[in-house]
């Protein structure tokens, strides 16, 4: 399997692959390493193995991202991202805790277990408030709560779902920040830069996945700092970091584990892919 | 809140107490120590607030657990167990993974995400192997499988389960072990001791919850050190280490983050309680 | 198990008694009738099998009342209510297209299968309106839509639920009817009577389950009517019928196939366990 | 949207087409029927509207079925198959209790809520036993039960499943067939034959889904009379049949109310879907 001494076997686990997956093969080849596809859907992964120098996570499901590092972690082979940073990140309230740990800004939050300690929490936010689950992407089930009718009734749907996890409350206070947040990408220790996602008409989330318009933001010392620091608490190599703005501040709201950066490479014109490609085979070669 | 400035807080998250709860609570006031007794089913937990100078999690449910224990980290308490390692110790895969890595001796293991793959990986098995989920507590899920039709039936009812987590299957090599089990405590650094637990007549398994029986087990250096180094790799102060035996060594299993021990405390005499009671005044004090 | 010739056997089946099955098990009692308590949650019941003379379903679970009554039925015993009704009156898109197709009035309803249709529904909705699964009771997940914000997210939440059925769609006109509906019991021929339920501030649903309050409705012909008809078309026996009240006529909006009873006796004083158990009597020995 | 008066509308609803559905749409147009083909996941419908003459039920999804079919009724439109057939079918309980009723044999069955009654039921069968639940189609689920271990373990898995009908078991006697069923399909009175169902080498149930392989079956006059019986007691205008046959007699095992007929037409040769469309001619001149 390997190639000579000096050959650079990179393994790419996969699902679904998206733009970002094809580019990120391509860039790799461009350098020289050897690259192996990986579908976790259909290969079984032995703990214990080594499959190659260095594997990338990048599977779509957050569960299987973490699994695909763990196995690929107990035979001593380097992830990007590792399996503690995708679990973090794949959890708000993980992610979130660790970021209030070390300082930095983060909206007022409260976790709510259940039904009933939601309504007790309910009661220190003035409305709007923001309330969602601790996993999920694309901002699937993040509500913004302006009155009790509407406030029951998520209430309700959220406790008929199967998953323990996705009756667990995070309330929020909403940053009014003109309909838009912040997201930059970190890949080892830069700030390759940071975007505003701006959401359309109708719609206060700003999700690219829920038609959001990505625009150019300026970087300045302070928004850099939170950023690397975010990147930091998570230990993560090459992650997202979601922020917004609001009372002259920046607040961390999320980190991804698992970065999609198709409205990020095109607003930026930076190739993400390239960045990842050139820092794998620096870490390889350390 | 407080009381004099020697007073040790102590705060211990539950959500339904049992036997454990209570002897904890006792066994802390016997100490001096104030407790405070928080039900985080009605309780909201604030990011960022400090209630107490530790926090004990003894919640049944396992995201509670680590919700709770996040949580309180992120506003600088020292928690038993930290998120970490109730995390890690809550899904096998992650468990299996930190054990394997560092050397120790686990049943040969296949992860496989769905079943397409398990079909796949059950290939390199010879029969009777184990099939589990990576969550799930008292034996629950865990199969042995010795024919193709059986096989195929826990294949489709796995993947009816709701839970992504549920859908992903273990493979591993049955360990011929007399239908026992060892089952050793740690508090701190220190092994307080280690159980047999032996299944009854019709059933493989040998969790207390499926009518196993506690007896005695002496332990022995090379027992003593993959029980410590176990839960060393997990960042553990207070678990329980599971273990088979057989082919004439031990093999890691399980660790569990937040340990029941009544079975334990019986069938040994030891007071457990008592043990973590002391071993959270002696970190306090720290 | 039969004793003498003239000795009617009731059966009532049950899961988690209320004071209702209490009642009609002391009235049927009253009237010299044999009763057999069946706890559907741990006794089997076999196809084919005849237990009594008759069975009252009595389960709390809408699943578990329709099989019950089915396999009581595969007997030849008469059931009271039969799976039929059960059946029709647990799924309001089964009720509804019942009711509407012997030309009762029913709000406007549009059916959709998910996410995409209930889009392409809501459009011919003016706002309010109202969105509700088929099943369910207690006016649990019905929800009042007032803004497209609330609806997108009411959207993605029942796309996250694993019952396909609760994934279905029913959008309805609004019927301002002052926050209340009526509430109808018929056994045999007979209507009871009927109360208001009357919504409580902050709630605009009028279930008792919500904190509604019972009322003194007068009968007139026209509601009676439909009362009638409504318990026919479901072929019920012992049924309670929801009506709203607006632009000067009636429509009815749900049958329940189990009824509760206790907020109507307590409003009407009217016996409904006895007429029950009259009912009874007389349907065995026709 | 009508033609001249003579034409005759045809509606056939679908959610994803198989070759039936195509063949059934070609054959209708063959005899000069206008088709309208709706696909409920994207078109809502509306409880009262006509929009046909007849419509053709063809979802894969069950519950979609019903709902399509509850819905075109309500506006008084004739449907193949109607609400009522479909749901009986749907659910085994519901269909096994009517065949039992009318005196048809079935293989002796009895229904636990749950796995305490389960436990209960199966002390009444002798291994190997069958356990299933009364809805899911392909023989998902079905299971042969020969030992104790798997019997808990088939327990504990259904007890996870999120839908309460899943949860509920059917045990039935196993009846001894060489591993092969009869599948026999009927368009209004007429039982247009029947094939052997014969499964594969490793599997014990006969689904086609499963890789079972179709072979001739003689059509007998008890045959021919459990058909049409178990036809009509769901009222069945086009259904399939399947039916065990063992210690010299048959026994009816489920009736389906949207059939698959690809494998009954390559094994007979029988134009199936030229014989639904001369039946739903027939119908609508009627």
């Amino acid at each position: 399997m390997n190639g000579s001494a000096d050959t650079v076997n990179v393994e790419l686990l996969y699902d679904y692959p998206r733009l970002e997956e094809k580019l990120i093969m391509e860039r790799l080849k461009r350098y020289d390493m050897r690259v192996m596809m990986t579908n976790v859907n259909n290969r079984p992964l032995q703990l214990g193995e080594k499959a190659s120098d260095i594997s990338l996570i990048r599977t779509i499901s957050m569960y299987k991202a973490i699994y695909a590092a763990a196995v690929r972690e107990s035979g001593g082979t380097y992830t990007v991202n590792n399996s503690e940073t995708i679990l973090l990140c794949g959890d708000k309230i993980l992610t979130l805790s660790r970021i209030k740990k070390v300082g930095l800004n983060i909206p007022r939050s409260v976790v709510a277990m259940g039904k009933e300690s939601a309504e007790a929490a309910q009661k220190s936010f003035k409305k709007p408030f923001v309330d969602k689950p601790p996993i999920g992407s694309w901002g699937r089930l993040v509500t913004l709560i302006s009155d009790p009718i509407v406030w029951r009734s998520i209430l309700e749907h959220r406790e008929m779902l199967s998953s323990q996890q996705l009756r667990v409350h995070i309330l929020q206070d909403y940053i009014e920040g003109e309909g838009r947040d912040i997201r930059a990408i970190v890949v080892g220790e830069n700030v390759l830069g940071a975007i505003y996602r701006v959401s359309t008409a109708g719609e206060w989330r700003s999700n690219i996945a829920l038609g959001s318009k990505p625009a150019y933001k300026k970087m300045d010392p302070e928004l850099k700092e939170a950023i690397i620091k975010a990147a930091e608490v998570v230990n993560g190599a090459f992650v997202s970091v979601d922020l917004l703005e609001g009372d002259g501040t920046y607040y961390v709201n999320e980190v991804n584990g698992v970065p999609e950066f198709k409205g990020f490479m095109e607003a930026t014109g930076i190739d993400v892919a390239d960045e990842v490609a050139k820092f794998v085979r620096s870490e390889v070669r350390k």
